[in-house]
C-alpha cells in the first residue's frame, strides 16, 4: 500500500463494519487496484449531515489532502488522473469514455435487478434509524412496498440472470471485462456482486455461470479484499 | 481514401444496393473510420456458397489481400492491427477489451429488441429465394410466426427505448459512446440503426432522444456515408 492521505466515507448497516453500497465498493476496488489505502469512514443514511462539505448527500465521498470528490465515476476518474504513476484503473487512458458505457449499464441496468431481489434483505441490514427512510424512498422508486418487489423471487432471479447475458458473452472470450486483468469496467460490475454479498444470504447466480467464475476471481483480486468483507452472514467477520 | 486491396462481402437485399445487415454496417463504418476503401460485394442468404473460402457461411467476411477475416468483431481488431498507423478505431489499443462489452450488449440486447420492431420490414426487402430461408430461421428463434413477433408494435416499440437507456445515459455525459469522437463502440450500436433504416420506415426513437441526436451525427460523419445509403424508402437512391 502506498502511504496517502485519502478518506473514503461509506455507507454501513446497522453492524457499522458491514458496508454494502455498490458505488463504494466500486472505489474500494479502483484503491485496491492502485494500491492506494485509505480512512474507511462509515457512514448512515442518517447521517447526511456529515457529509455536508461536499456539496452534495451520497456516498462515496473522497476526500484526498484537500481536495473533495464525490459519485463513485467522478472519483475513480480522479485517482487515475492523480495516481497517474500506479497501475492504470482503466488499462489505458483513451478506454475511460468507453468504460462509462459499463458503468451506466451496471447503474441503470443491473443494479435494479439486484435490488429486484435483495431490497428486502438490504431493508434488515439497515441500523433502525435508517429503515423509514430506506423504506419511503425506495417504496416511492417502486411503486410498491418493499415485500411486493421481491415476492416473486425465482422470477426476479431469473430476469436478472437474462440481464447478465451481454457480460457472458465477453466473459466467454476474455478473463475480465477489461482484458487479462479487472480493470473499473469489471468493478462497475462487480460493485453490484458485493451490495447483495454484504447484505444477503440469496445466491443471485447458477454454480456454472462463467460470471460466477468471474465473480470468485475478484472476489480474491487485489488481497481478496472482497472475499475478506464482513457479509450480514458473517457479522463477526 | 486510401488505396487497398480490400473485398468486404455483404448481405444485399432483393434490390443489390440495399446493404442492410447491421454487422456489416458496424466493418462499413469501421472502413470509413480508418479511411480506407473497399470493393463491396452484394450477397444474398442463397449465396453462402460464394464465402465457403471463408471455413464459415456468414457476412460479413473481409479478404485483404491474401487474408480472409470473417466475423465483424475480427474484422475490426484486425483492421486497427494492420492499419495501426491510421486514426484508431477503438480510441486506443487498451480500449479494445472493453468495448467488447458495447459490442455484446449491442449484438445480444439490442439487435433482438430491433428485430421485434422490423422483421416483417426484413423479409419483405429481401430477395424472393431468401425469403423461405430467413421466415424458418427467424421463426424458428422466436418461437411464432414473423407477423406475430412484430404483432403489438407500440409495445415493442415502447422496450426498445427502455433497452436504450445506457445509451441515453452516456451520451448525457459525452457526445459518442467512444468519447469526443466516435469510435467502434459507436458503430456497434450504430449498426443496429442502419439495420431498420435500411429495411423499415418505422422511426425507432422519439425526436427528441439524446440517442436520435447522436443517430444524425453518426449518419454525417464519414462524409456521409450511412444518411447516403440507399433504403427501402428510396430504393432509386
Amino acid at each position: 500500500m502506498t502511504a496517502t492521505d485519502l478518506t473514503l466515507y461509506e455507507l454501513a448497516g446497522a453492524n457499522p463494519n458491514l458496508r454494502f453500497s455498490p458505488h463504494c465498493w466500486k472505489v474500494l476496488m479502483a484503491l485496491a487496484h492502485k494500491g492506494l489505502a485509505a480512512e474507511r469512514v462509515p457512514l448512515r443514511f442518517a447521517d447526511k449531515e456529515r457529509i455536508a462539505f461536499s456539496g452534495q448527500s451520497l456516498v462515496p465521498v473522497l476526500v484526498d489532502r484537500k481536495e473533495t470528490v464525490s459519485d463513485s465515476w467522478q472519483i475513480a476518474v480522479h485517482l487515475e488522473d492523480r495516481f497517474s504513476a500506479l497501475p492504470s484503473l482503466f488499462g489505458s487512458h483513451g478506454a475511460i469514455p468507453v468504460t462509462r458505457f459499463v458503468n451506466s449499464w451496471a447503474d441503470t441496468v443491473l443494479l435494479p435487478a439486484v435490488a429486484r431481489v435483495i431490497l428486502v434483505d438490504i431493508y434488515n441490514c439497515l441500523d433502525a434509524d435508517d429503515r423509514s427512510y430506506f423504506r419511503a424512498s425506495r417504496e416511492k422508486y417502486f411503486g410498491m412496498p418493499l415485500e411486493a418487489v421481491v415476492a416473486d423471487q425465482p422470477s426476479r432471479l431469473t430476469d436478472l440472470r437474462k440481464i447478465l447475458l451481454p457480460v457472458r458473452h465477453v466473459l466467454k472470450k476474455q478473463a475480465y471485462i477489461g482484458g487479462e486483468a479487472p480493470t473499473y469496467a469489471d468493478h462497475c460490475v462487480f460493485g453490484m456482486f458485493m451490495w447483495a454479498r454484504g447484505c444477503s444470504a440469496i445466491e443471485l447466480l447458477e454454480v456454472d455461470d462463467p460470471v460466477a467464475l468471474w465473480r470468485d476471481l475478484l472476489l480474491d483480486s487485489y488481497g481478496g479484499l472482497a472475499r475478506s468483507a464482513p457479509t450480514v452472514q458473517r457479522p463477526g467477520a
